[in-house]
């Protein structure tokens, strides 16, 4: 009698592009090895359609984000690509050359009211933001509503958010001028000029998602980063109980570092980015950094930052093959296949 | 060799409460005959969010009525249910009492901006016409947006607008002095007070889908009302692609009576509202006229209305038990049952 393979648990954090990337490396990767993948993302966007939605509607989360990673594990069959494709769809502001849809035909003056474009509200959300809101606002439960939403897209892995409800993201940040001041909201900070001295969350103490802390507790591998370091990597260790659940997981952990810097990590190098995990969550292990090898620099000190959290570092090539410093999905798939599939 | 029994082609005409109706019935009819259900549309409505859309973002189709029929026409797994009810959600006022869903560890001064309701644009908007909205806007194809969302709540059958573009509707209405004024847009006819004496679509020669002439074309039976008569049943017979297509196909007609008059009918006798129909289309022969036993009033004058396009009078119990003007879609369908049924 043979069992089953069991998957392996993978827990991926982060929020927006960086997850995305990771998501869609995972989905290569689940070519070679059976995996079980769910998505831990990050609370405190409120740039954009998202921050609006807050404003305006008390959105008890803000959708963005996750609507980036259910899109990346949507199923590949066109019927959800489709549907994955209509949530990405933002509507452009009107006034944009070429965006009409109305038939010259019925432009004529006797249909009143038309196109009044001062009172297009609808620009710059998302269908997705939208269908994620009403899920919200329906049933109450914001992990019924991803879930629901996942099923829409045949989401290859489960989406979760980092804690219950939205959070405020704020920093001090130092000017060149060595002058610190204290910058609130995740896109004030992640677009500020200065270097970042300390990150918070608002409130301090958000419930974390009981069904991520549980999926932590029994993952096999947690992933942080690629991501903007700050503002959607480094959260998720300010959540009391999340972090108290990545320290005491039996998990092996990934840190795959960003291909280069942002305006939020300038001046930071590779084995920097490692240094804030660390001074952020003090007790977190690592098992493996993964860092592009043309893009890490100088190795030894990336080898030496990573070994002081217990890690091994890994140098691959994972960024796309133009020059630019994104992460190639494949190829970090590719490079993910050794790691995540390593004998214990 | 036996050959697969061949669907019963079904096309229903209607719009808003009237055509969900008419579909929920159907698909209690379809538990008895195998049926092929397709609905066409009106596109005229210009009240409430469709005509926000229409005015803001140039909707091609007016969503709202192609939305209800969707639901209705919805599967009935738990997923598809789901989905076909967040396609209904619709984004009440956040000053409405008890829809706040933030909770009050996030209501501190610290996060700024927050709930600033007077910017509260999405009220009024349902999830589903934005869904629509954003299909259209994102394929140019209002046919292939319909199809996608049928799939999306794994639809029984298919919906089709009536034009490939919004209209405007029209109509000549009398006070009670008897002085004739021209109202236009559909929601202002449909709560004028006063008799219609005309309705036009503006433009008065929209084209017709040529999907929904296809249908009408192949059809087996086409099911005409109920609903509001002016704004929902009649302007399919004012599309001159579709009148020519409804005059002559090989299909049996069927219309159903509704159980009372609206603020539109007023005065209107059921034989009115059948004389209604022949008005606008003159070349249009009944097979069926399906009435409320109870609502129907005197049965003669309808049945000689009825008469006089070609059509027997069939009297059934089909309205809701509590004794409201609603059709009841489970005796409704069952009333179907014999109907489409007949041999020819």
């Amino acid at each position: 009698m043979t069992s089953a393979a069991r998957p392996i648990r993978v827990v991926a954090f982060g929020g927006g592009h960086g997850l995305g990337a990771s998501l869609r490396a995972l989905r290569h990767t689940a070519a070679e090895l059976l995996l079980d993948i769910t998505a831990i993302v990050t609370v405190g966007d409120d740039g954009g359609s998202s921050g609006r939605l807050r404003v305006e509607r008390d959105a008890l989360l803000p959708p963005g984000d996750l609507r980036q990673a259910l899109a990346a594990l949507a199923d590949e069959d066109p019927t959800a690509q489709l549907t994955a494709q209509v949530m990405q769809h933002r509507f452009v502001a009107m006034s944009q050359p070429g965006v009409s849809s109305l038939p010259p035909v019925v432009r004529g003056p006797r249909i009143e009211r038309r196109a009044d474009r001062s009172k297009d509200t609808l620009a710059g959300h998302t269908v997705g933001n939208l269908l994620l809101l009403g899920l919200m606002e329906m049933l109450g439960d914001p992990v019924r509503a991803l879930d629901h939403a996942a099923a829409m897209v045949g989401a290859r892995g489960r989406v979760l958010p980092m804690a219950l409800h939205a959070v405020g993201i704020e920093a001090d940040v130092a000017d060149a001028t060595g002058q610190t001041s204290t910058i609130r909201g995740q896109h004030s900070v992640a677009v500020a000029d200065g270097r970042v001295e300390a990150v918070r969350l608002e409130p301090a103490d958000p419930p974390a998602c009981p069904q991520a802390v549980e999926a932590v507790r029994e993952a096999d591998w947690l992933i942080f980063g690629p991501g903007s370091w700050y503002t959607s990597v480094l959260p998720h260790l300010l959540v009391p109980g999340l972090a108290r659940a990545i320290v005491s997981s039996p998990a092996r952990r990934l840190v795959t570092l960003n291909l280069g810097t942002d305006q939020e990590t300038q001046g930071l190098s590779a084995a920097g980015h490692l240094g804030t995990l660390q001074r952020y969550l003090p007790d977190l292990r690592v098992d493996t950094v993964l860092a592009d090898e043309k893009w890490a620099g100088e190795p030894e000190p990336v080898r030496a930052a990573a070994l002081r959290m217990g890690a091994e570092l890994v140098l691959a090539p994972v960024a796309v093959a133009d020059g630019s410093p994104r992460h190639d999905p494949e190829a970090l798939g590719v490079a993910l296949v050794p790691v995540l599939g390593a004998a214990r």
